[in-house]
């Protein structure tokens, strides 16, 4: 790794952030707006997200470009959290920094009845992104143990069942050459209050509220109580969860940008050597006119 | 129009750029590093294309806010042009400015067997915008009279037929909302040589040349005269194309994208309004706690 010149963590953060395989999760000995392994301010922060800007389109083509050679390799960032944590602010920011033609995105809504006649994972294996390309879920598959736990949609026996297979899909995307990054977008209570009070203060942004968004947070604590288990069953070691800390938009943008940064590294993704004659065409193309 | 605020084009870019329905085009005649209604240079286009960032994702936010709101328009932007005409380098500078989670990108490649066994137009519809969204089509319909044109892959009589398919099909878009704007990137034979040289010059580009390019570019003369013929039958009030010089890229950018931009603020999406009690609501996330 490469900590010492990505950034200001002493060590990568995909393992100061990873939630280890097996550990019993409880979200409220996280603080919601730390800042771990990150740039001292926001002004710092907003910068190195923006200097991490031209590695990451870079790594990116080179993925892209390996894929034209047969290299399937390719990345799943799955992004859950609470209302206005931040899912759709992370797609904007920091998937922003992308070239979007090799960006598969996909924000899963409530399932269409096509989508709820089939298996859960049906509607999310259409939307696997392609060899080469950044795959990109605001929300996904989880909401099959979030939602369908808080408001009781599925008989609990066979939500139980979720957990493992949930882990089984992952583990053949793994297989399969997907680096499946998983960030649980971490606010507090009080931050989600703010959040909403924010979009009431501004006609501009009515459109994003709901009254569900007050019912919904209501359920807080069952929502919690279901990340959790989730965090606890799901964090693997072939497609761990990152607990991103999310209060601090800069943050959460940094800390994302940088996992992203970390793992396309690590992938080391290379640009294929040329399969035809390159003197050849040179001469050809000269004689061409 | 608001001309004189958007840059330097004396009136609307698209009104100097259109191609008008029913002319004869003869792309001799157009220089392709000319830079109409364009900044002074490269230095000035650059910025003005960076500060139409801010405007271009702001109007988008508003198409897709007024999309949950039953406003069904969308914008299509259509980008065809010889092999290094610079598409993908649109979608990736252009495109770029916008949120990419309110764009829908797709690149055309040569038609699958299940493509090739339905209608023409089948795989297109399959990939167009939803209300509120931004689709962006790398290659197009206009493959089909292109591409199956040049190497004679369909009857002529079935080939004449399309040019009035394609305009019925696009005229139906118009009717059900969709903004269409078709680019053709206008390069010079020489200036096409020139990129591929650099292809083959930079072993990091060596991954998007292939032997084939040589080959297409041989029957230049045929893809000039096959796209003239679209450009003349398919240059319709409802779905005009747009001639755009495309040998100096900065130009290329800056005029796409001041065509979005004169297309959507003639749209002039408004956010919608609250469909709930405002005050209501805030009273409730108060006294929530």
């Amino acid at each position: 790794m490469q900590g010492e010149e990505l950034g200001t963590a002493p060590g990568p953060l995909r393992e100061l952030l990873r939630i280890p395989e097996g550990t019993r999760v409880d979200l409220s000995s996280y603080a919601a707006d730390a800042t771990p392994g990150g740039p001292a301010d926001k002004a710092a922060g907003v910068l190195d997200t923006a200097r991490m800007g031209e590695r990451l389109a870079d790594l990116q083509e080179r993925l892209y470009a390996a894929s034209t050679a047969d290299d399937r390799r390719r990345v799943l960032l799955v992004l859950q959290g609470m209302d206005t944590s931040g899912k759709g602010g992370t797609v904007k920011h920091v998937i922003g920094l992308f070239n979007p033609s090799g960006c598969r995105i996909k924000a899963f809504k409530t399932p269409t009845p096509e989508e709820q006649s089939h298996f859960f994972l049906w509607r999310i294996m259409r939307e696997l992104p392609l060899p080469g390309e950044i795959g990109i879920f605001d929300r996904s598959h989880y909401e099959d143990v979030l939602i369908a736990r808080v408001h009781d949609l599925v008989p609990r026996s066979q939500l139980g069942r979720r957990y493992g297979k949930i882990n089984h899909f992952e583990q053949t995307l793994a297989d399969d050459g997907v680096t499946v990054i998983k960030c649980f977008l971490h606010i507090s209570y009080d931050q989600q209050r703010r959040r909403l009070l924010e979009r009431l203060d501004n006609p501009d942004k009515h459109w994003k509220f709901s009254t569900g968004d007050i019912t919904e947070r209501a359920l807080w604590p069952a929502y919690k109580e279901a990340y959790e288990i989730a965090l606890e069953r799901c964090s693997t070691a072939e497609a761990p969860w990152y607990l991103i800390p999310a209060d601090r938009k800069w943050y959460r943008n940094w800390a994302i940008s940088k996992l992203l940064l970390e793992h396309l590294t690590a992938l080391d993704p290379r640009y294929p050597a040329a399969d035809f004659d390159v003197e050849e065409s040179r001469r050809l193309l000269l004689q061409g006119g």
